[in-house]
């Protein structure tokens, strides 16, 4: 994974966090607030694309090639489970 | 709005992610990172309920029985857009 | 509310069903089934959209300018669960 | 895949829809309507999470064990594609 890219943008949305704190203290429009708490799930679900990129090509598919079926299908009960979990945030 | 509730609940997510940033330095499993930044979304969605709330009892009440029909039309676009931005997020 | 129209996305919706029951049954590629499943999802929050719209202009405003707090109280909770369950899916 | 099971459910979804319908033309509460179509939302989730467990342990299991690295990227591709749109609807 490249880690650095990934912890980059993890720092930008606890910047962005920040900023909504500060909004909430300055008494800022609801509807402002909410939009940019909208805008940090949409950057939380690239970060979430960035992992899931580098567990599909890594651990997934050495677990899918490997010889034992129950690390094969522990694979993909995660991935099932990791889809709906995510389907419903 | 209880804007003491809302600020201990975004300082709670801010830390939620240094969390997640410290499990992407030491290398932890994929998919307990991403279990990790979905819990951060849920906390995400229940701040905004928090606000939706305040802004519902507040400002579209106070705006829905005003005499402007301008005033009333804009705020109802407001939660409408809201409401389909939430709903891809 | 435009119920013609409604009703003419919901037949759309009804005929699109049927379209994926016959791509299952001749063994279609399943990722080019969920595509189209996500079609479906994509119009029935159109649908919805226009509802709401209706919803939020009518009965809502209605309640809003109401005397009766308890009504007014019913819809702003009607709203938030809504939001809250159209959220998640 | 379980054909049978999976079209049992599009058809159950199919005439839910066309409740809906009456419920339009019946001119039904807004908010009743839109718990309907919530519903279908949910249902057709869970349809494609049958039609993904079974792509995940046939299509994808069998191109990840494949020679071929350009058949590999693809299923992958398409995975995170499917993610990612699934994710906004």
């Amino acid at each position: 994974m490249d880690k650095a890219k990934v912890l980059a943008r993890l720092r930008s949305i606890e910047g962005h966090i920040r900023g909504v704190e500060r909004m909430v203290e300055e008494d800022n429009y609801c509807v402002d607030i909410i939009h940019q708490t909208l805008a940090i799930k949409n950057a939380i679900d690239k970060v979430n694309q960035m992992i899931l990129t580098d567990h599909l090509t890594g651990c997934v598919s050495t677990a899918i090639r490997s010889e034992e079926s129950s690390e094969r299908e522990r694979v993909i009960n995660e991935l099932l489970e990791l889809f709906q979990t995510s389907n419903k945030l």
